[in-house]
């Protein structure tokens, strides 16, 4: 049996190259007691995989020159050396490789409850990391109350979809912003946001001005920028701002500055907290049982981007940072058995 | 009877120059039933007073062209309406002006202890508002844990020298950055910091690698600018930074770049808080409480740089933002009684 696995063979300089990464097949050796072989269905891919790639101080190590290129993804178990999964069932890898088969110990892998009506692809979205993202970033960083006004980046991803949706059950006034008319669109329409700005189009500062005239109470932060500064010139006293991604910053080869209105988290007394999902693991059982109930009440939307194939992992990477995606944007490695 | 008032003229482009202020003269009219007259012993100087004459949106509307500058002050009460407040009281203004006569409501005003061996500067200082900026910024925000590394800007000043010998008392490692020689010694010989860094002759980056082995857990800002960057880069993961001032852009006459490190507060999930005094007076009495414990064990030591004249406010505001002060400034407006 032969594997097929993303290597990173030099660190990307700016956007992702041809040459960064290269597809590699391999034997598939024997599989370890307590391991698990999981034949990927959907690859998760995340911004932070750009993050992997560089070696600047994150909060991971990055990925070596070499090794299979870091993600995560959903996939059957295909053969178990664990007393308590059997083939068939279907994981969640936590941070597996991207690669067509994972061998991975049984203790890491969330087994999948088979959930009438739910489509595997929620896992990917709503309850997996992007979700539970949202719920943890913007309920215990930003504490929505009612009435307040919550302001969303990178709106019509799969985090700030979520992160909408969540604020608006929390009965607060959302405005999202993203890069097109159609996200636009789908935020105001389907996932019922009260506004939506489209940057490429409109003068974000003026939009914001509109559409949030009792000031900014929450600014869940995806993108940095521009953007972001113009956000934060409006915040209110005792803001909150969840610090989830900086995205427009990713693929800089120069020094980033900081937002030039940095001095208003100081007048405005903001809170502003850097969070990583990784630092919920031990409170995901608390969020997906939210998020599942919400689902189970159709008041949580979501979509799910679905590029065909392994080999189009690292061109389809760029969709997040060109804003090609709506929602969850993942690769289907294999079909749903 | 006559008063003497500082009366903002115009508001300052970059540095304070004569013309800003002026020294008005004017007749004392009757006081007010309720209020009492207060007659200026101490008249703070603090960096803020530079944000409240700019008319940038701060935390409190910026003093109005024409009036009378604002400020922090002691005084004793010569003449009183209010029942419960006796002329020769000594009483701390709150926010007053930079006047030889304040009237106020005695609603507005603290009566201060007459506590034996503790001059009244104290009051300005360790048990002032500065003291309690450190009191509060440093434990409620910066939570000090034992064996934790702290570092503090402008760490010989009123805020900066109580926050790092607070620091101790919480078991911190405390590394100060000042702007003299003097004031560094100040800081190790008298303060019991563990180090102190000058930022005018060394090279601010090595010298926190060389005191700082294990990283910097908590960062109290009182200035940003490069220094603040060079902290943010060295921050350890879940690290906080009570974000008290910005002086070094406080006199900017264009935008000011945030730090460049911004994205280090997401990959080290730093908690950032900004904060104002005013957000804790209802917790004066608590901070008070712990900081005259302190004091009455020799835990704190703190120094006050004494102006004499009132004549001598606009001109000494400068001493701040050049770094001449050590500990506390004040401008003797008249004699202790």
């Amino acid at each position: 049996m032969t594997n097929q696995t993303w290597v990173l063979r030099q660190r990307p300089v700016g956007d992702i190259k041809d040459t960064d990464l290269e597809l590699v097949e391999s034997p598939l050796g024997e599989l370890a007691d307590g391991s698990v072989r999981v034949k990927t269905i959907y690859l998760s891919l995340d911004p932070t995989n750009r993050i992997w790639m560089s070696d600047a101080d994150a909060y991971l190590p990055p990925v070596g020159i070499g090794e299979g290129m870091r993600g995560g993804s959903i996939g059957v178990v295909t053969q178990s050396n664990h007393l308590l999964i059997q083939a068939g069932a279907i994981v969640n890898t936590g941070l597996s490789q991207w690669a067509l088969y994972n061998d991975i110990p049984g203790d890491m892998v969330n087994v999948l409850p088979d959930i009438p009506g739910l489509p595997l692809t929620a896992f990917m979205g709503p309850l997996g990391a992007t979700g539970m993202t949202a719920y943890f970033g913007l309920t215990d960083i930003g504490k929505p109350q009612a009435g307040e006004t919550l302001v969303v980046s990178a709106a019509a991803g799969a985090v700030g979809s979520m992160v909408g949706q969540i604020g608006k059950i929390h009965g607060c006034r959302v405005v999202g912003i993203a890069g097109s008319d159609d996200k636009c669109q789908w935020l105001t329409e389907t996932a019922g946001f009260d506004a939506a700005i489209n940057y490429k189009r409109e003068n974000v500062a003026e939009a914001l001005d509109r559409h949030c005239p009792d000031g900014i109470d929450i600014n869940f932060e995806n993108v940095g920028g521009e953007i972001m500064d113009a956000v934060i010139a409006r915040l209110n006293d005792f803001s909150r701002m969840p610090l989830c991604g900086l995205i427009s910053s990713y693929n800089d080869t120069e020094a980033t500055p900081g937002p030039y209105n940095f001095a208003n988290l100081l007048m405005r007394r903001t809170l502003l907290k850097g969070f990583i999902i990784l630092d919920y693991l031990d409170r995901f059982p608390e969020g997906m049982q939210a998020m599942a109930a919400w689902l189970a009440e159709g008041k949580i939307h979501y979509e799910t981007d679905i590029v065909e194939g392994l080999e189009n992992a690292p061109s389809s990477l760029e969709r997040l940072f060109s804003g090609k995606n709506l929602g969850k944007l993942v690769v289907r490695v294999s079909q749903e058995p």
